[in-house]
């Protein structure tokens, strides 16, 4: 929620002489995207968001990001279309952090999404499933068990000063997760992190998916399992079936789920729960509390964490068959 | 730095029925304005700047700033011109609090300004003095020298923990300013913060002012002494005489001084840096550490007062005959 790196209305114009989009008419940080720094840019060609990476995104990872928005976006998903330099690369440097241009898309976020909303969320994700099949690079997860297991080595020995009990719970976590986190599912790449503010609608109708950034090779449904802790829990922390019922189908409608794939959604929500909770501690428990950074409260995960530990199938998501 | 207040896309959808600007298309809250929360809103009709005022600014005052802006870009002044309501109005209500919706202009604020740019804020600083002339509205400088002893009496007993010896040294200023401090300058309607974030610019034409919510009615000639202070010092707190000349010059060309005026801009110039220290120095000894609020040091104006102190005519600016 903060613009971390300010530039110079001249370092600006230099690095546009990069670009065949013009010169620049305004620029203006916003307070969108927690991990980079975003300005909405206007030119005499158009408009854009112009990122600067900071430190939590590494640079070797970047052409995979930026990469993959290009192949989506070729494939026909709404998401944002990196801006290619006059070399030819998608990747530049300013005020010396790596600086990307993508196009803008018009839409807003849903702050209080509705179940027509989740049904496109649903049809979206599975689209971006099956356009990414053939996108030829590869990136692991390191948000998925070992590096949960990582965090959580880290966060666990402060944590029950945050939660009394909840080293005992997240170990037993652990134990389930090493032993049936499912291997053999459908895989390819995922978004990994489709909240509610990386979604776009215009009225009902969905008109961009954004924030590329945690997106990796790893379980579809594994994807589709933190859309449902992502949109079918409301603020009062409540499941709104309904709402996950629409999503299913909606991604059900695009893409069928497996068989194998049904029976481990349960577990891969509970993992879900788990992995955001742990970054959420992981913040809450070492960023100081003087930092330009919202934390984000990790309860509201726990609280998801127990509600999917008490789910025997995925039927009780309100899951029909394809 | 910060958006204090989000709103909703249905609070937003019903607020634009008010308004005759068509339907929303994006919203992006930004990171400028320090006061507010600004959006930056793209509709079917345009591109505007929507702003929700927050507990700094009366509800009272907003008629004179919004009816100013108004009044200036009905004169030919580049400053945003407020979107009237299908009620009439210029003000509604949004998430609970007063809102406005105004135009959006183009252009970037300089972060390393130029005496070509100097130059420019001198005359747009006149043409404002001068267009503002017949606005029929009246607003007190709160922040004048009654305002900032206020401000003083409430630092005081901390200053000395923050600066040693600034208690003594901001009680001879007093002494000073209630002796000295004009009251028979031209005056007329001033804008009062005209730093170089409030300046918008295309290249080396100026192309708006904006934040007019310091806006009042006061000495012509301490609004350019602002001028002075927030245009003509460097980084490393040294006086840029030649950006000074471009700026009186610039003033001069479309408003010449009086002699009266001439005599007084360095006492004019010490009271408007003693009152942007002020304002600091008492957010600074106030505002909590933790708080999503950018705080800035109030030493560079100490330095800036300092400075002036030193000066014993208006021709040690750079200031030339008309």
């Amino acid at each position: 929620m903060a613009v971390y790196t300010d530039i110079s209305e001249e370092e600006l114009a230099a690095y546009l002489k990069g670009y065949a989009i013009g010169e620049t008419l305004s620029y203006k940080g916003i307070a969108e995207g927690s991990e980079n720094s975003n300005f909405l840019l206007h030119t005499t060609g158009g408009v854009f968001i112009l990122t600067l990476y900071e430190k939590r995104v590494e640079r070797a990872e970047l052409p995979f990001f930026l990469g993959l928005m290009q192949h989506l976006a070729q494939k026909g998903i709404n998401c944002p279309l990196p801006v290619a330099r006059s070399d030819g690369e998608l990747i530049g440097e300013l005020a010396g952090r790596p600086a990307a241009i993508i196009t803008f898309l018009e839409g807003v976020w849903m702050r209080r999404p509705t179940a027509t909303h989740c049904r496109e969320v649903g049809r979206a994700l599975a689209g971006m499933h099956v356009a990414g099949a053939d996108f030829s690079m590869h990136r692991p997860n390191r948000l998925s068990v070992a590096g949960w297991k990582e965090l959580w080595e880290r966060a666990r020995p402060m944590a029950d000063s945050y939660e009394p009990g909840l080293v005992a719970e997240i170990d037993a976590e652990f134990a389930a997760f090493e032993k049936g986190w499912p291997v053999d599912l459908p895989t390819g790449v995922i978004h990994a992190d489709l909240f509610p503010d990386n979604v776009f609608f215009l009225g009902n109708s969905l008109s961009g998916l954004i924030d590329f950034y945690f997106a990796c090779n790893d379980l579809f449904a594994y994807d589709l399992a933190t859309c449902i802790n992502a949109w079918c829990f409301e603020k009062d922390h409540s499941f709104n079936q309904t709402k996950a019922r629409a999503l299913l189908a909606g991604y059900q409608s695009v893409r069928p789920l497996e068989e194998a794939e049904r029976r481990a959604l349960p577990l891969l929500a509970r993992g879900s729960a788990l992995r955001f909770m742990l970054t959420r501690l992981y913040d809450w428990l070492t960023i100081p509390d003087g930092a330009l950074v919202q934390k984000r409260d990790p309860m509201e995960f726990i609280r998801r964490l127990r509600f999917h530990r008490h789910i025997a199938t995925a039927a009780e998501y309100g899951l029909k068959d394809a």
